[in-house]
């Protein structure tokens, strides 16, 4: 079949919208039709050329809702008709760390998603003949594309596509920091460093798990208001500040350091900041941003000694199938909000413009809807 | 009255036998005559002159066994005649650490102690007229030393002295870095960087612990019998071997990396490999071993991002008056073994010859006998 895509033949340079072939599902494939995408900054990130990894050409977008609308031999969890949120970190149920019951991080078919391909070795979009690679194991900046069934997650049919696309990735993974990673309790102080969509979504997940305080810690003061739309108590303006003075107005707002603190910026030095504001003895920093290939964190073993402990977290630590139909559940029941931060609604046509608005930190969150 | 002790009258010059003037118990604090001392590498890397912090002249020591032999105003939790163990890191059972539940890092004297001072900001020591800093709150290369009374352990009274003195740091700080700290399952695979004191003694927490595979390694082969006495399943000689090297081998006997891994090295590039020896999406590595001033620990922030943890312990985790005691229990049950980790036993004039033994690798712990 043909579907209308935008296509990003190589790194630095815009995408391109063009018609592509796209093989139909294989044996454990599903067929979904993409109704909306939200542009991230990881797929700025490749596109930009910060990726080492980064595959070309490839159809990229990983944060995008849709319909299934055919299923390959043996899939058994989704019928054609059924609305799905694509997972760039599936759920097997049936891997090491599945079953762990402690990651989210399914380790079923990450060989071939990292390659750019379909678990067995190929791929399903081609242009004039030539392949074109899956992005994140997703590529929503299709109108067509087909995923594993493990890296589907099935939602209720009532939410709408152009906000429940941001469950793809952003809310999850802010909202799921706090609620699966740092399993936030009630009265806990926490501090976030970036008020983009991530750092808002720690923010909402904070006040949804009726934290203390909760601070926002950003260089651009037009943020505090959005930081305050969603639960923010307290806002600090680090733009000038050093480390040290940073962390010192931290403790002060917080009794002596965060519980837990958040690092929403991919800045390795911002995430050193973040884990010296938590508190002695038990203060948990925690990794969400992606940082530059080869930038490295460091601090004093001595701020772990005395008892701060550094995490990260991917995709919230939210189990895909399991976890990411409760999140639309916790929208649509009004626990959390995403409306407000859809800022942007674009056409594929206008793709790179939605790009454009991030860099230019404009946005919140653009969708393009198909 | 009068005490023989051992003082560093100045870092880099070995400890002078002296007679010191010592003022009897204040309010809160007591008396207590050390009956048995041992000889740990954080007294020789304050004596070395490594610690930026290091106060002079001072009675060092830290890992003491004795009898409470005069107690001040207001002591209620011991009378003369109790067998205790000095406490660098007190309870008080009453400020924000102790009270959290979170942390056995108790700061109610944390400021005084830091100077080298008893709580009141004055010493008990003086020789010639000239004040004698305490060092870690406890002094214990002293006969008879002063203790605030929220920094003794009451232990039972028929543990031996030149054993339990060891519980004073190094055994509780390695068991309790399994036990406290990490709280290993049974089946759970751990591997330990270092197998000195510290790392044999958590080697027998593991065990303790009933962790499947507990994987040493060091880079003296002479080690591996040590570890194995101790319940050390496999030994890595990680001589010569590059860091991705000696992760490749951790990760093949513990198919796909450890659940814990600790460092009892100090050495900050040690601190790197053993984070990254720890199994992606669970595993927890904790820094035991302290490292010289100004070294910082570093790494890729996606080893977090992809679950593993980073954290630390201070003695083990463990609460000073409330676990210490269940540590000699252990000891007297049988549970954990001291004994053989006794290399040498020497009297006070000869607490020089113990600091050599150490810097030569050839003691596991010189304890001096009073």
């Amino acid at each position: 079949m043909k579907t209308r895509a935008a296509v990003a033949f190589e790194a630095k340079k815009p995408l391109e919208i063009v018609e592509l072939d796209l093989e139909g599902p294989k044996a454990g494939e599903v067929l979904v039709e993409i109704m909306a995408t939200g542009i991230c900054h990881t797929d700025a990130y490749t596109l930009d050329g910060f990726d080492s990894e980064g595959i070309f050409p490839s159809v990229l977008g990983h944060e995008g809702c849709g319909i299934v609308r055919e299923v390959g031999a043996g899939v058994t969890s989704v019928v054609p008709g059924d609305h799905v949120i694509p997972l760039y970190t599936p759920e097997c149920r049936q891997c090491k760390s599945c079953l762990s019951g402690k990651t989210n991080l399914c380790t079923a078919i990450r060989a071939t998603q990292g390659k750019g391909l379909m678990p067995d070795g190929t791929t399903r979009f081609s242009y004039k003949g030539q392949p074109i690679f899956h992005y994140m194991g997703c590529s929503t900046f299709s109108n067509f594309t087909v995923l594993p069934e493990i890296a589907v997650a099935k939602i209720r049919q009532d939410a709408p596509f152009d906000t429940s696309c941001y469950i793809g990735c952003g809310v999850t993974t802010g909202v799921g920091a706090v609620v699966n990673t740092a399993k936030v309790q009630p009265g806990e102080n926490i501090v976030v460093f970036g008020l983009g969509g991530i750092g808002l979504n720690v923010i909402q997940g904070a006040k949804l798990a009726g934290a203390g305080r909760i601070i926002g810690v950003d260089i651009n003061p037009d943020r505090e208001e959005w930081g305050r739309r969603f639960g923010m108590t307290h806002f600090l303006n680090s733009k000038g500040l050093s480390r040290e003075e940073t962390i010192a107005k931290v403790l002060e707002l917080t009794d002596g350091g965060a519980d837990y603190s958040f690092d929403a910026t991919g800045n390795t030095e911002v995430m050193r900041t973040a884990l010296e504001s938590c508190h002695r003895g038990w203060g948990t920093s925690i990794i969400i941003g992606v940082a530059e290939a080869g930038k490295e964190i460091s601090t004093r073993p001595f701020q772990l000694v005395t008892g701060r402990n550094w995490r990260g977290t991917a995709f919230g630590g939210a189990r895909g199938r399991t976890d990411t139909p409760k999140i639309v559940d916790w929208y649509m029941n009004g626990m959390i909000e995403i409306d407000p931060m859809i800022t942007h609604r674009l056409t594929l046509e206008e793709i790179n413009k939605g790009f454009d608005l991030m860099h230019a930190g404009e946005s919140i969150r653009s969708v393009v809807i198909f």
